[in-house]
């Protein structure tokens, strides 16, 4: 009579069913590119690709994998957050702003003379130009995590440029948006920057010095494990409320992260439950990117001439407009900023989901731009791996003499 | 331009902001109810009737919220179950049984007999009997851990009796829906309980003998934390198998966290990463609780005289069925065992919500039933609380000294 039951749990046990098929994929696709040297996020997209509408049907993306998605990227830049210092990411300010720049311009304008080229619209090809601007920081993030290098300086300027980068991407798509619409509303706009702008500065100064303030009033609570409730709380909230100011979600849960990075330093419990959280959502984020990847439209080769042709230009744009910004430290770490950039994940699928959403890309563009959304994510992986060959030789180098002293470090350095 | 971002994202807002409304209404009432040496699973509670549709109105349940509540009971019984040697469960089975067998055959007749004296019909009175038979052990279970009184005597028999409680419970509402249906099918119903009864045992017996000789396996793997993993898959594995064969979800949980108790004992990371977890999902758990509390159908004085009369009976009936099932233990403990298994929470709202659905109970009915089970789950900790004076005073003399010694135990009594 599980039927009688079912009536009312079926909805309930169909939900962790998929979240179990999820999971499964995710770590089994995992552990298969752990083995062939591949780095694990790429295998969980994968799984995503596999598992999700466009081969074996067995998940489809919906609301609960989409929230549990955004759920995990949001803890994953949390985390991040919490092991990156504020000052590190200001003194690199300058170089990630050119970065930034640089990355937003080269990829918009390439983008926009491809599809000129290809006969797209005006409105057309500046869209598929702002899918292109997009960076999803976390694969990276993930990335170096897994192979334990947060800290190294192309870490830094990646991460303040992804967050300046979010920025700007966020002005480009309100002028286009609006550009496409009819009418561009700048002071609307103007004033959106300086909100957008405002916020991250204001928190990225003043955060650490609030949180390091209130933290020993915070531990006195009666609740239990009140730190990391604070930092769940303090997590969400900017996540939020950089929602609401048109900033990222997780932009909010990133500065969460750096404010907590100094007040919350020495409580380790605190740093392995926000791992745990991480560490369980991350694969729904993975496998929820692979799985948005739509590969009905492919039957016209003109369209998969198109998508190779994107994703080609979406890649080389990146890595010279950020490699350009960053030429000053050297050819391979130059490489490594541009390819830390190239990823566009869930970015540019929202972007996607918009053009789609306002009409002004069809079926068959949004399928194009979903396509290079998820293969520039996949591509980016292995190619940081390799360019930060000789940074993870020297940490494995070091890492047995000094293990004690970086009880943290490991443990971030086995998120990937 | 948020608007245009809005387009797209809007729906993603809305969900972090309820999570975070409900994460915020938990934890300050929790607090709230610590400092006024209240037990904080009753404060979470209430903050779900506070923020809910029945008083303030800012979060309704959903969809998401559900799921989440899942994922939270099943996580908090997982974490109890890391805590629970299947030997310790398995020296109490004789009492354990006892208690569940009375704690079932009480709340059924006393919910029939008040039910028909009230003046319902057969059907009604069946269903509302039902609906008292089931227990929530996740909230004395909450409560307990918060008191680091799992492995308290009492703890395992309640622990013991829920598992035993959930597998007669099912079987009632199998024959009480199958006869509000029309006819009986008592093959189905037999096969159903042979399945149910030999999954539990199975996984309890052979549980923890497969897991211990497969850890050293799993630890080799190339994949991060590979044994917070592997239990992250079990305790969804089993929650889906239970969940399929018909028992709940939990108890597939539950099971799974007693094979690893023995075999991922050393691990503590793995007990920090899953605490995380269950830390913060727990509370979506306890609020969607309170939410479900629908207080318009109160208008009507009778409906008010109604459902404190099912909530008495639910409450005393319990008492004194569980209680005479462990009276040899002597009155106190009889008293904890009793009170232990009075919390109704998701379980009696899932019946109600069958009753509904099978419409065997009307709205004003449901109201009731679900009353009764919100109250049952608020009414019952402050008394555990207070009947387990004596042993968290004990514990409290023992802990200073033995500090050291404690850390996983210390880690889990601040889950509370």
């Amino acid at each position: 009579m599980g039927y009688f039951l079912g009536s009312a749990s079926a909805e309930g046990t169909a939900f962790l069913l998929a979240l179990l098929l999820m999971l499964v994929a995710a770590k089994l696709m995992a552990e298969l590119f752990e083995r062939l040297r591949q780095p694990a996020v790429a295998g969980e997209i994968l799984a995503g690709v596999i598992i999700g509408p466009s081969v074996l049907g067995l998940v489809a993306p919906s609301e609960v994998t989409n929230d549990l998605a955004e759920l995990g990227v949001i803890f994953l830049l949390f985390t991040v957050g919490l092991e990156t210092k504020p000052a590190a990411i200001f003194r690199v300010g300058r170089s990630a702003a050119v970065v930034a720049v640089l990355g937003v311009v080269t990829p918009f304008v390439g983008g926009w003379l491809l599809m000129r080229a290809w006969g797209a619209t005006g409105v057309e090809a500046m869209f598929v130009g702002t899918a292109m601007v997009a960076t999803s920081v976390g694969i990276t993030a993930r990335v170096l995590s897994g192979m334990g290098l947060l800290d190294a300086p192309t870490a830094r300027i990646i991460l303040g440029a992804a967050v300046i980068d979010d920025i700007l991407g966020l002005l480009v798509l309100a002028v286009v948006s609006s550009a496409a619409a009819g009418t561009v509303n700048y002071a609307e706009i103007g004033t959106t920057a300086a909100l957008a702008i405002g916020f991250t500065v204001f928190v990225a100064l003043v955060g650490a010095r609030v949180v390091t303030r209130a933290a020993p009033r915070i531990t006195t609570l009666r609740i239990g494990h009140p730190l990391f409730v604070f930092g769940l709380l303090l997590c969400l909230g900017l996540a939020v409320a950089a929602s609401y100011i048109g900033v990222a979600a997780i932009i909010g849960a990133f500065l969460a992260g750096m404010a907590l990075a100094e007040g919350a330093e020495g409580d380790h419990t605190m740093h392995k439950q926000t791992n745990g959280v991480t560490e369980f959502l991350v694969p729904f984020f993975l496998v929820n990117i692979g799985m948005q990847l739509k590969l009905d439209v492919f039957r016209d080769p003109s369209v998969i001439v198109l998508s190779v042709l994107v994703t080609l230009v979406a890649v080389v744009a990146k890595l010279l407009g950020c490699g350009a910004g960053a030429w000053n430290l050297g050819a391979r770490r130059a490489a490594q900023v541009g390819m830390g950039m190239v990823p566009r994940g869930e970015v540019g699928i929202v972007v996607a989901q918009i053009g789609l959403s306002l009409a002004v890309i069809n079926a068959e563009l949004y399928g194009v731009v979903l396509f290079m959304a998820v293969a520039t994510t996949l591509i980016a992986p292995p190619f940081l791996k390799l360019l930060y060959a000789t940074e993870t030789a020297a940490i494995a180098e070091v890492a047995p003499a000094d293990a004690g002293g970086i009880v943290v470090t490991d443990d971030l350095s086995q998120i990937g």
